[in-house]
């Protein structure tokens, strides 16, 4: 990797992660440069504006969920363990859940109150796995509508334990859901 | 009421409704005096910091929830009939929703986010709320450890949906998933 690669990499890896724990609003180019170790005159040759860094965010984290689905996709042979796998995947994180939130959730929940390209950037992530979420249902056998239906209250539901796990800092409830949505899973 | 009294309402009314539509963090103490028609120089006379301000809003938010749930436990004999009415509540505001997110929620998904008395701030909101709902479920004969896992089944249901109204921009999501609390709630 060019070492001018290297620097755009580092901005957003430090955007990213800001975002994440202080929120986009709250979030400087100056904070972004500093956590980056580029100079801040420096940051305005990758990226023009702060909305410009949060589109190579979301692009990241887009990539990221793809690169997940894709090794559940090839993982499993059913649908239901790719399900499964995708549950257990929010234990692993309920400890910074309980930190920062839902990297994705929160980011939703921010940027929905703004109108416009920012609101949409948020919801791609969130239809991104919807849509993943919604084939694995089809794939056993269920109609759009009930895939639909069911890859929604699966994903609101997780959303939801994410949000109760961070306003009580209490990791055990993402735990305790999984197994919950792991039965419930067993049974749909 | 006096004139004193109306200036501190106003600011507390302007900084309720800006948090809720812009988040807490992008709202400056000139945002609120402006909407308030409060001179910022005297927004300093009735609060110190941003901080202050915030914790009015919650004492009047807290203040709103009581009422309602006063008026649930007054006007419904029955459990069932004051977690219906609190399940219907939602669809009321589902348009709002679909715009800023749930009121509460949004503000704990931000607060949460930072360590300290701001975050403590958020959760005591969802705290009244889950006391009030668990307190439901028991009036309904549940033990202890039932009600608390019905009542976080609901808030969460709830709180995810929310968000996914937000993002999609869908208030149907909310009137939908209403129906089924509904549902779930006669055979709980």
């Amino acid at each position: 990797m060019s070492r001018k690669n290297d620097k755009r990499n580092r901005l957003v890896e430090a955007a990213n992660d800001l975002i994440y724990q202080q929120t986009f609003n709250s979030t400087t180019l100056a904070d972004i440069a500093t956590k980056a170790e580029v100079p801040l005159g420096n940051v305005y040759y990758y990226f023009k504006t702060k909305d410009d860094i949060l589109k190579a965010v979301v692009l990241k984290r887009s990539a990221v969920l793809q690169e997940l689905f894709t090794t559940w996709d090839q993982q499993f042979a059913q649908a239901k363990d790719r399900l499964r796998a995708f549950i257990r995947h929010s234990i692993e994180s309920a400890d910074t859940t309980a930190r920062f939130g839902c990297e994705m959730g929160s980011l939703c929940q921010e940027l929905g109150k703004y109108s416009g390209e920012l609101s949409h950037l948020a919801a791609e992530l969130m239809h991104k796995t919807l849509n993943w979420v919604e084939s694995q249902f089809k794939a056993l056998g269920k109609n759009e509508e009930t895939a639909s239906t069911l890859a929604k209250y699966l994903i609101s539901s997780m959303q939801g334990v994410s949000l109760l796990t961070l306003t009580f800092k209490d990791p055990s409830l993402i735990q305790r859901q999984s197994k919950n949505l792991e039965n419930w899973l067993e049974a749909a």
